[in-house]
């Protein structure tokens, strides 16, 4: 491994990703420190809140079951604003176009941004258009930065686990990766998997309802469930365990992360959030999300300790408990 | 020419690219009609107007004499918000680096990204990394978007051109687009031609103390100074008509232009603007560029007429006038 050069795993948002946000990207560009880093920055204008985020995807194949690089590029911004408990208000929308890409393909994902966008009350106003020479690029890669505001006096970030709240997922997990994994490889699966991809700030609304008691939202994507909760105990300097029977997974993903060797704890999502909450109010929240048509599956699947700060632990289906690390190398590239 | 496919051209920010915008692109993601296409947005929160915009980088090479991708991305944007008026506060920065792309060249253009936002007095503070296999990239993309204030109630716009105004150029023209073709080429020069980029959000706040007398305010980068006079002769539905003697231009940039058989009018600027302001404040607005760092070469260049709407003429040195239209194909790819 040539420490000289950007691997693959460079963009899993594993470990080789925080490695390298931490030791080049982050202090060079700016001075937020890990307890700060969350999915959006907030800005401070004349004492109103505003949220800002930014992404760029790169999703292959660019067409999946359940959506494409654009649905996933305007609810993928949508939901990094959401999890800073901020109503999503703008887009922009940068596209990087390989010569020769299909102009017909091109109407198609723009239509499914548009359509996303207005599904999910934002509007896209500003954008730019970049052509490189065949071969420069792969298709299409699309960038969407988003602006969003904050309507309440919530502190929600990824510091704000506490011992003895709880974990709740929004639904079953994998559901987005596994869903690409099966289309880019062409594999005959004997029920359809589809992208979870959807915009979340609804869902977010509902459990905002609960007020103080919600102390951080993240939707686990690049990474999966365990790199994200693995970010958030560090950032808390808290503990977290996680139940593994309660974990809610589709028969179908399960099935194919065990012939595929994959463990779904690490499978990107686009469409579930993670939400950490005080233990006295975990069960409202957890009905409030049922109520949701974007919260069904819901569970209670974890819970923060004040031991091992730093460290997230399974407990087995035997009983057993080990610990979790962020994902190493690549699991799945381009996923999103 | 295959109608079904993308070209370089419908990157060139000339002709290709606006059939591109107004076929496809803005009215399939937005319902911004032609007069309100700036070079960012303008939001509206609660009474506060703020600029929003976004960019891609994809030049090539990287480094070039002047700067780099990582200048061009924070400069580029920085201008963007100017242009509105905006005084520009914070930055996004999203990386797609190609798997194998050299450490110490991405430490190199990121330190550049923090040298240029702390000149500009803009923060960088969210940001992405993705990372796509061998061959899916050309070593660095950087999209910026950014946030500003717009701390008056001037409108400035493109549709803002009217009879009588002058146009005003910042300076010399073509140098950013000849010193990356240089340097790409690998053109032997007898002296140096260095790349303008630079943020040019003082010298506007200069140019504002002229208050409503200033009408537009553009940067002519893809496309040059002829695309951009030409928009803005549509967006204003006014002609506007160029006196070729007195464009600002180097030596050595004409040179390489004469051989090239490249047209300057064309060529794309990272640091130079437009102003087209009240004929009566034309002479104050110079006087305030000229006495400002990055507007020492400004010049009257051009009026605005009632004659012609939506046509852009020349006025050439040996005395007839000529129509401009916008780039036509694509002259120099992959500039910014």
């Amino acid at each position: 491994m040539n420490k000289d050069l950007i691997l693959l795993g460079h963009g899993s948002g594993g470990t080789l990703s925080h490695q390298l946000l931490d030791d080049l990207i982050v202090p060079t560009l700016s001075d937020i420190g890990e307890e700060e880093q969350n999915d959006a920055a907030v800005l401070i204008l004349e004492g109103r809140r505003l949220a800002f985020t930014t992404d760029s995807y790169v999703v292959d194949p660019l067409f999946f079951p359940g959506g494409n690089i654009g649905t996933l590029a305007v609810n993928g911004t949508v939901n990094d604003l959401a999890m800073m408990g901020a109503r999503p208000l703008f887009l922009s929308a940068s596209l990087i176009i390989e010569e020769g890409f299909s102009r017909q393909e091109l109407a198609a994902v723009l239509a499914s941004m548009r359509a996303a966008a207005d599904a999910a009350h934002v509007r896209i106003v500003t954008g730019d258009t970049k052509v490189v020479p065949r071969g420069k690029a792969d298709r299409l890669f699309i960038n969407t930065s988003g602006v969003g505001v904050l309507e309440h006096d919530l502190e929600i970030t990824g510091s704000g686990a506490r011992p003895g709240d709880k974990v709740i997922v929004s639904g079953t997990v994998g559901d987005h990766g596994i869903a690409v994994l099966a289309k880019r490889e062409g594999l005959e699966l004997e029920s359809d998997i589809e992208s979870d991809c959807a915009a979340l700030h609804g869902l977010v609304a509902e459990i905002l309802g609960e007020g103080e008691a919600v102390h951080v939202l993240r939707d686990p994507t690049r990474g999966g469930v365990a790199t994200t909760l693995k970010e958030i105990a560090r950032q808390s300097r808290a503990g977290i365990v996680l139940d593994e029977t309660a974990l809610p997974l589709k028969p179908a993903v399960k099935g194919v992360c065990a012939i595929l060797g994959l463990d779904p704890l690490y499978v990107a999502n686009e469409g579930k959030l993670l939400a950490i909450v005080a233990a006295e109010a975990a069960n409202a929240v957890l009905e409030r999300m049922k109520g949701h048509p974007l919260g069904r599956d819901a569970a209670i699947i974890g819970e923060v300790t004040g031991e091992n700060p730093g460290r997230l632990e399974l407990e087995t289906v035997i009983g057993g408990r080990r610990a979790v690390e962020m994902l190493a190398g690549e699991q799945l590239p381009r996923i999103c």
